[in-house]
């Protein structure tokens, strides 16, 4: 039996990426801005889509510049990643003040951080007005990783990134947990029994 | 220093969710499908994103409808959820087979399921065609969730719900870990010493 709960949605969605999107300004500052909502929304081509509040500036920047990287923070880099999503870049420069190192993607209009160990660079290929919320959907031109996160076939290991899960509802952060199971494996157990 | 991994973003994007869509078929048929393709996408309307391929049974019921359900099922109900996306809704019922039991929802045109404890209930508003997949943007028009997943506030409480993270990388579901810190907490820390 269950209960409705009217309009919480969004507090209660999990797991949530924690994602830091690069931009540059119009007098080519790098700004950062942490996102939740975001995820992968096509294979092919490889999309990912990011939602910004029109008021923001890394919105105004990816307007100008239909380009933006998608940052995936390790857990050590928590501090700094809470941070740049809680002040504006309209009045501080968040690469400074998290002393992290911006570097100009060589494929599209947009910088990544240097200290990041997993980057996306991304270009926009639709906007999508919904509401409170712009949807940028671009095309993931490249993916960049530094060697310490890859595993033997040169695929990024999720437990050598410890990436950081948002849960809104009780507006924390969280690690990854334990592996549960193989996609793909678990099922095909079920069905060999329902098919018996 | 980093390395270019060129197009194999889509396995290395974490975490990303393991939601279940219910939707009816044009017979009346109740059916389900695994997506960790979606995410949310605005917060004024309350928006949910998903994407699926356009060979999907769910992809044809949703343009027919123009409503799904998000089931966010917890860790017990992995060997289901897997088998959900195993399986084309074309050839076995996913419900009798998984035995779930499907509920009409009082506001979508749509079933969701009975045993999972947390239920968006969703209003189609744009569907994108992106390539492989088409994204549909959804108002999520209700939040249904069992009492037991409920803290003193009646706010679901993600230890409770005990929800699943997809790691594409190595084709393996996790659990969330533990909790890191608070948001916009961490991050003032920060502020607080670099404006002293």
């Amino acid at each position: 039996m269950k209960q409705s709960l009217g309009s919480m949605a969004s507090v209660v969605a999990v797991p949530l990426p924690v994602w830091i999107v690069g931009t540059y300004g119009s007098d080519g500052a790098p700004n950062l801005i942490t996102v939740s909502w975001g995820g992968i929304c096509c294979s092919e081509p490889l999309c990912v889509s990011i939602s910004l509040r029109k008021s923001r500036l890394s919105h105004q920047n990816i307007i100008l510049k239909q380009a933006f990287t998608i940052n995936i923070p390790n857990e050590q880099q928590l501090i700094g990643t809470d941070f740049v999503g809680l002040v504006s870049g309209n009045t501080v420069d968040k690469f400074s003040m998290t002393k992290w190192t911006p570097v100009q993607s060589q494929l599209v209009n947009a910088p990544y951080i240097d200290e990041v160990p997993l980057v996306f660079e991304c270009q926009v290929l639709q906007s999508i007005e919904i509401g409170s919320h712009t949807q940028f959907i671009a095309k993931i031109v490249d993916v960049l990783a530094e060697a310490k996160i890859l595993g033997e076939a040169g695929v990024p290991q999720v437990e050598k990134l410890a990436p950081i899960c948002a849960s809104p509802g009780d507006q924390s952060y969280y690690s990854l947990g334990n592996k549960l199971g193989k996609t793909y494996v678990l099922g095909k157990k079920l069905l060999a029994e329902t098919t018996k």
